[in-house]
């Protein structure tokens, strides 16, 4: 069950491939780790059929939650934010007008709907054309890596090349 | 130089990698075999940095460009239409009110710029999202390739995908 281009997930890392397995079974395309802009880096973006884009911050442990400082600044990147933690997560910590996420590194299920806060049109259409070319030249890059180039490195040629 | 990814390439995609190579240095992100809507798979679609879309039609040989009688179905698909074409194609072939590259696999040059005819902001608006949600689809099953699915093959995962 271990894909050979995911060799060694971090615990947060496997949380996000459970929620994006799952969300595709919702029908939102996810991308990990996007750069909405700089300075900030989401752990899970999703774009769903009608265009919606929903944040997902995979915290592992209360101490990975608590050090947290930043995200409340996620929230304006977004349609609906949500928290991605395990079953063992104290989950009365997280602020109730968010949405929750349980998972694992296989699989996810929505336990409480997030509720919507709708970009405005031009920051959406921003932000898609920015899910649209990270995501073009991250595929790019590992279909076609090249000596010499971060292609080869899957995280690094994200960051790269997120030019806003 | 051959990357484990893509072992065989057909002459025709031998030609896209070199146009997606090329079109990154301009700053133009690309997806291959790119279906804007059912019945219509344009060779590259390319996304620029304000949102531009361009298409490019890959073609291996006389023969190739002659048996091609979809083409200009494309043309309302983009905001800027190319051929793709090698050394030794025959150019004069090809029409003169369309764009011109001429490429190898391993990068390719705009000989010809296409004439601009831009797309309405609804189409616009409806592809984007389109080549967002497959790009991160593909990407997706190719970082997370499992059994059972297409994940494991990356043009049957985005065929698979292409929904509208």
């Amino acid at each position: 069950m271990t894909p050979n281009l995911q060799p060694n997930l971090q615990p947060g890392q496997k949380l996000a491939r459970g929620v994006a397995r799952y969300l595709r079974s919702l029908g939102y395309a996810s991308l990990e780790e996007f750069v909405p802009m700089r300075g900030l880096r989401v752990d899970v973006m999703a774009l769903g059929p009608k265009g919606e884009l929903w944040v997902i911050e995979c915290k592992s442990s209360r101490a990975d939650f608590q050090s947290d400082g930043k995200w409340q600044g996620y929230l304006e990147w977004c349609d609906r934010y949500f928290w991605a933690v395990d079953t063992e997560f104290p989950t009365d910590l997280l602020p109730d007008d968010t949405g929750l996420i349980i998972a694992d590194a296989y699989d996810a299920e929505i336990i409480r709907m997030a509720p919507e806060d709708k970009l405005a049109a031009a920051r959406r259409k921003k932000l898609t054309l920015k899910f649209a070319r990270d995501t073009a030249r991250r595929l790019h890059s590992l279909r076609d890596p090249r000596p010499g180039q971060a292609g080869g490195m899957l995280h690094s040629a994200g960051e790269e090349n997120d030019r806003a």
